[in-house]
């Protein structure tokens, strides 16, 4: 009797396409050819020690039963996150929505206008509510926004200072983060009352919060003129709701807000993902961190979005980064976009005005029944002094189902929003011990703050406000996008595989979604069990003795695991140590993680196999021997092989006195085969987004745990609430990050158990070789391991077709669009290249499909070269060919329009046709548009 | 502090919407031009005494209590209705996704590719397991499916017998429906124990249930042949999953098989919906009632779907038709289709082994026990002896939460399914005081009826096992069709409205999915308050005493509302009353209805403004004064007018002696303005899948409610276990219907309010009179009521056109795709004409795109009409145009390409392309093939 297994599900090729696979590739098995692929110095031979796999039925009750531990209350601590009620047509229609949620990063924008038009609605968003020029494309939390703000601050300030004022009213999660970032930077924090105490003398950049943590709503003009005296930049950490009420940071002079969007319908989801924001005045945008989108035009001259200025990023900058933050939550950004969209200035206003008379009620009831209240103006949270009986008032009211702020054992915070009812409020006084209270209680906004200038005034914000409307909306941009769920994504090194929908489905049940981060404990057993589980399965996975899940990003497990390292080599008495190598094939965001740690980037060269040059090795471990903090590898390499002296690597740097730091970005080629922390590594992040097929989202949520030895255990990130800078930092604002996303890979890992992980792997790399031997003819496959064989990604090298022809890596790219595939990575680790990773999750029909696209292309390509067509008009040339292109009233193109539309046979009646041509990205950089363009725009 | 109100997302057009369409009116306000518009003597001033209306937020709260209130347990009971996996990707994208579930029923074949190929999935799945040659596109249930396989039966036996003999094993339930439909129709139903008694002299046919309800897994070859020899036809009930691994119907000689696909990954829902089955031997094809997906080809010759051989159905049959049926169960016709593709043959065996190993190793534990257990060969299904004990097992069970089947004091039935585990078949063994049992039980289907054919050989059944590959599959149909998440489907009659995300969720929800219709009534008190709260805001809705939701589509609320009419004269000693008037306007299903129970249809004419002839009215009453049982008629009219000689029309037929059945398909048209309870009618049904939110799933699932007045509420449906054929007929085989989608209808009323539906009526008269205006001075709006306006909707006469120019109402519905729309209503109810309807759900955007396409259609018609483009190929003959038409290397036509693809400035970049040019419905009629084509026919 066979019970169905998931990875039967997962896994795309069945037994018939693994035997065919199998003879293309030259091996009788698949245990056979990881034999041949992995070096035995760094294979593992044992079973991974997990559950039996699980069906989905059973993986969907435990998941149930792990839910049920945890209590939804109602939430009313505040700090920064609050109940909220998503849209269901939000909720259905993105967060649940393949089409949404698995679409890579709009990297190749003519198959991403959907998302960067709603992306670019998130932007508005946040312009127009903070009243500043330029907003990115949203952050990962408001914690490292607002880290982010100083650093940004730091590059723009003229002052010499090292001294970063902090207001004391700042949410206590921002100021950890705040802190923790600042130390390896040299950065010096100070936590300043501004209302009472003085400013230093010199200071680079101050943080403000609007409303404070308490509740509080200041005018901070004086401050803010004080600051910039003093050559310092002002960062108003501010809450967008109540912005819709008050004047906004860019009218009373800010340089960056910072924050979060997530009450604009994201679930709380135990601390995450929500979309940060990061916002800017004129004059600063070149240098604002992460993903901007900006407004260019096509081929044809028509408005077309993409990402703008993205020689800003990491991946380009390496050492000279100033920010290693590459994921962006692009998921819960649209959904905070759309909850705009949906409600538009007046809905918003009102629910502002809802939230803000139920705090003014709730105070004025607590006014009435004896209760001091701070007599500050408030928007939403109020804070009570009670002397010796705040503990008793927040126990109290948790037994009525409500959950309050203890701020210290005589204030209670009582934050209201938009979930708020009467009810809530009767719960509340109960818990004082008084009355409930009839009437409405006075307006608390002050009269000087009240916001005047209009928001959300384009189009976009007032014609969706019906559910139909909002429906098809979604719909049409969903369309224009290119996402898993259309075809194949082959990118190298992103892992692209499925996400499947028993992992997504419990990320929307109400006992994972509407959990406060600084929820009791006892409130949240099942959270803790799932994610204590999912960290041990982890640690069994990759050999390691420890993991935390806090890192909601590879870039901040990145950082997470160097500051670990950092603070190992400080316990021992070498703070010295502080040269991190990297070889030069690596991801730019290494180089970048190791500046923000603290450490001097030393580059090892890499021969032409792609692999580390041990000599060049030797020779910069002799030169920096005694500051040797660390190396950081990818393996398998970024060139996607194992390569064979990674032992070596490992033993050479340990006997250095340095750490090993093994970046997990490719653990999709080692589950099951070898486990990192057993072969030489002491520390990597993993990808909870690749290997463990948490879904792109479009670009993040991410998940980024670190995954460390024994020795480095003590130093992974503390509760951000009590956290230790030095030893336990706060790497994100929430204590288990995006607590609300690990059901997916724990799900993948219980489902899948030791057996399905293994063969995933198996086939993973089988794909990527059947690949490699099917196009090895057409297109020169760089680099290979052992026997010629790669990992599970390959590297397809156009650079002699192109030095021949003309035809770029880009042209290449571009023409998959008209064949039905989203393009490999470009470029990288090799410019001129294509690097291709199938993963396990496509069947052969969908490998087979691509291989005759990338065949077919070639031969285009050499009718490029043989002067058929030429060089500046052809179907390369002008790939891809979007439907008004091909069906326009005039051809002018040398090849038949057929070529152009339905090449390699190509389905017609379900082809996918991007809905705009070929994007100028540098035109959009000169003239940089980063907020919702004018309808006019778009007209014919 | 306003609350925000669902209403004002349900209802497209905002304050100044409105107010720019009363002004183009020509009225000051919606209660003025309702005023206007509705006849004072049916005008209804009151507020409808329903609950305030609640927000979505508190809407999903009381749902979430009442679905806590019912039990999930496991069900064993069987009886047609078992536990099943529905695969997770195949729920959240077909039975979540707006793609699949707003889309209307297949009418307009070119835009419908997507759910044509699905439903033809759907019935190569039924061909292929049942053996026989032809299968439709679904049934409403399996009781009614076995109905309307007698009716056929009796059409095509030459048997003059009125006898049809029904197996003694055969589902209670179905035996309910059958004799609750045999009844008016003079046929004698003889439930005979087929094993033990012989068949009479003489019948017309033999209804057999393979595997029994007992659970027994009989040869009923002997039977078949014995049955032919007199004449009569053989319809065989079957378990689609048993017949895996038995014999087929039609190998046994069936000539019709019965039967539902609940089990093939449809939750049980207390009852429905689900798609019932049913399929023919080849000739009888033709005889088939419902809907019948065909393979045809397109202008092109390409092969493509459409509903074949519509001449069949009954709108077109009128009194001459043999079914009602209408509405199939399409959305769960594809949920079963691809839950057989996800699978495969393979799969789905295993799972059958699964199930019979399960139930194989239950009887040996049982016998181990000592527990008597019929000694037959069994599938799933066990029934234990265990004399005056089932009480007290059952209950037993229930206890250990596991539901067993109570067939009578002294026998348990006991069922598996492939939910069914080893903990589960440990409780039934303690409930039964029987040690577990550890072994693996006898097999126990009989050798000589070992499935040995092979089925679901097409590709389709082999290429989508994987997650991936199957979420591509559906999301590749889906994009094929167009739905309401597209744009506006201006449908007269049939009220294409929101379908909002808040209604729909809770369907899925597995306190609603996952209950048995036959599950103890303490275990459904959640479900039966909202039932029963469901039923009494309908009564209140519409002026009724009573209402029934057992009716689970429009035209068995006609059948149930007939049938109370006519056992309300037998009751009074009138049984022959008999003749049904219906005006010549109305839908076909309402004389088919009539003739089904057991009426004389009587055509009522009507006059030149589409108005009942009053005259003719009077005539026709006086021919038929004694023999007067009802009259039918709809109301608005089925011309979209509010008639003002309602009030008349009713008092001349009670006057008779008669009753006055109104249709409620208008209904939108009346809520809290008229209620039809009050103003004459003794009996409507509704459609709670047009006025009540139920979504069209692509043509089906409905609901048909039936409501009467006092008099007649005793003769309303009754439970199908207990039913009194004469005075409580089964119109479903499960008491509440299609229970699992009540949360709907539920879910409107609860967020509108009084206030909410009141608006939402004067909405959907503001639009459709909008549109009348807008249009009316470029086609003649044929019919108005009351100073000119029409109701909910307006007719567009093209008759003069067409003469005058050649182009069709065809061409114009055809053409409307290219302008991005779904048709209105073709010809009906006036030949040569479109009836369309705005609903309250369209925004003045929306509105004015469609009316500036009908413009633009019109000017194009005028240049057919002046020779500027011949007749023969102009845009509109040539409607609709795919892509790869307008692409094409050549384009031979007299007007441009951008002429063709985007005419009226529709928006280029999210344009919708129709799969296939304009479909050859005849050609497909005379070469008809119904199931899967192979592949090759697809080939360029």
């Amino acid at each position: 009797m066979t019970v169905e297994q998931f990875a039967t599900r997962h896994i795309g090729p069945g037994p018939d396409d693994e035997r065919r696979m199998l003879e293309v590739v030259g091996h009788g098995s698949i245990d056979e050819l990881m034999d041949a692929a992995i070096p035995e110095v760094i294979r593992w031979h044992g079973t991974l020690d997990l559950p039996d796999p699980a069906t989905e039925a059973e993986t969907i009750a435990e998941l149930r039963a792990l839910a049920a531990r945890n209590t939804v209350a109602v939430s009313m601590i505040g700090l920064g996150y609050h109940g909220t009620h998503t849209p269901a047509v939000i909720r259905r229609n993105v967060l649940e929505d393949p089409a949404w949620y698995t679409a890579y990063t709009p990297y190749q924008p003519e198959i991403s206008q959907g998302r960067l038009e709603a992306l670019l609605n998130f932007q508005t968003m946040v312009t127009d509510l903070t009243g500043l020029a330029t907003a990115n494309a949203s952050m990962l939390d408001e914690g490292t926004a607002a880290a982010e703000a100083m650093t940004l601050a730091r590059r723009a300030s003229k002052s010499k200072s090292a001294v970063y004022v902090v207001d004391a009213d700042a949410l206590p999660q921002t100021i950890a983060v705040i802190t923790s970032r600042a130390e390896p930077l040299g950065i010096e924090v100070r936590v300043v009352d501004v209302e009472r105490d003085e400013l230093p003398a010199e200071f680079f950049g101050l943080h403000l919060q609007y409303p404070g943590a308490s509740g509080a709503v200041r005018d901070h003009a004086a401050l803010v003129e004080a600051a910039h005296a003093a050559g310092a930049l002002v960062t108003v950490a501010a809450d967008l709701l109540a912005l819709t009420l008050l004047r906004a940071p860019g009218e009373i002079g800010a340089d960056i807000a910072a924050g979060t969007t997530q009450r604009f319908g994201v679930p709380m989801g135990f601390g995450g993902p929500h979309a940060g924001y990061l916002a800017v005045r004129a004059g600063l945008e070149r240098m604002l961190p992460g993903r901007l989108v900006g407004v260019s035009r096509d081929a044809d001259g028509n408005p077309a979005y993409r990402l703008a200025l993205q020689t800003r990023e990491q991946h380009i900058r390496r050492e000279k980064a100033t920010s290693n933050i590459c994921t962006a939550q692009v998921l819960l950004a649209v959904m905070a976009g759309m909850y705009a969209v949906y409600h538009g200035p007046d809905g918003l206003r009102d629910i502002a005005a809802r939230t803000h008379a139920m705090a003014a009620r709730l105070a004025a009831g607590l006014r009435a029944g004896g209760v001091r209240v701070d007599d500050v103006a408030f928007f939403d949270t109020v804070t009570a002094t009670v002397p010796g009986r705040a503990g008793d008032i927040v126990a109290a009211a948790a037994e009525r189902g409500v959950n309050l702020r203890l701020v210290d054992a005589d204030r209670v915070g009582v934050s209201c929003d938009e979930t708020t009812t009467v009810e809530h409020l009767a719960a509340v006084w109960a818990a004082f011990g008084v009355p409930a209270f009839d009437g409405d209680g006075e307006q608390a906004l002050p009269a000087a703050l009240t916001r005047t200038s209009e928001f959300l005034t384009h189009p976009v914000f007032r014609s969706h406000h019906s559910e139909t409307a909002m429906l098809r909306y979604l719909r049409r941009l969903s369309d224009f996008d290119y996402a898993l769920d259309r075809g194949m994504i082959p990118l190298g090194s992103c892992t692209m595989k499925l996400n499947a929908t028993t992992e997504m489905e419990p990320v929307s049940w109400a006992e994972f979604a509407h959990i406060h981060p600084f929820a009791p404990d006892a409130q949240t057993a099942g959270y803790r069990e799932l994610i204590g589980q999912l960290e041990a399965w982890l640690a069994e996975v990759t050999g390691y003795d420890a993991v935390s899940v806090q890192p909601n990003a590879g870039s901040q497990g990145e950082l997470a695991g160097l500051l670990a390292i950092r603070a190992w080599h400080r316990s021992r008495g070498e703070a010295h140590r502080d040269v991190c190598l990297i070889p030069s094939s690596a991801h730019g965001t290494n180089a970048a993680s190791a500046v923000m740690a603290g450490m001097r980037v030393v580059v090892v060269a890499c021969d032409d196999d792609g692999n580390v040059d041990l000599v060049d090795l030797d020779a910069k471990i002799d030169k920096h021997r005694d500051a040797l903090a660390a190396i950081m590898v990818t393996y398998p390499s970024t060139h996607g092989v194992y390569e064979t002296g990674i032992a070596q690597l490992c033993a050479k740097v340990h006997d250095a006195g340095g750490q090993v730091y093994v970046d997990g970005a490719n653990l999709n080629a080692l589950v099951g085969f070898a486990k990192p922390g057993k072969f030489g590594a002491d520390v990597s992040h993993l990808n909870l987004h690749k290997t463990f097929c948490i879904p792109h989202g479009g670009g993040g949520p991410g998940v980024g745990p670190v995954a460390v030895r024994a020795h480095l255990a003590p130093f992974l990130p503390g509760d951000p609430l009590g956290a230790h800078v030095d030893a336990t930092p706060a790497i994100s604002a929430a204590r288990y990050g995006s607590a609300g996303i690990l059901p997916i890979p724990w799900a993948y890992l219980r489902m899948m158990g030791a057996s399905g992980l293994t063969r995933a792997t198996g086939v993973a790399v089988l794909t990527a070789n059947y690949v490699a031997a099917r196009l090895r003819g057409h297109f020169p496959v760089l680099y290979a391991g052992n026997k010629g064989l790669v990992a599970h990604e390959c590297i397809l090298d156009l650079r002699p077709l192109t030095k021949a022809t003309g035809v770029s890596v880009d042209d290449v790219a571009k023409r998959l669009i008209d064949y039905g595939f989203h393009a490999p990575t470009m470029s990288f680790p090799v410019a001129g290249t294509l690097m291709v990773e199938p993963t396990e999750s496509e069947d052969l029909a969908e490998l087979d499909r691509f291989c005759d696209a990338m065949i077919a292309i070639r031969a285009e390509i050499d009718q490029v070269g043989s002067g058929q067509w030429p060089a500046e008009d052809n179907p390369l040339a002008n790939a891809p060919h979007t439907a008004a292109m091909v069906s326009g009233d005039e051809w002018p193109h040398p090849y038949p329009r057929s070529v152009g539309a339905y090449p390699g046979g190509v389905d017609r009646a379900g082809k996918y046709w991007p809905p705009v041509r070929r994007i100028d990205g540098a035109y959009g950089d000169r003239n940089l548009v980063c907020s919702c363009p004018a309808p006019e725009a778009f007209e014919d």
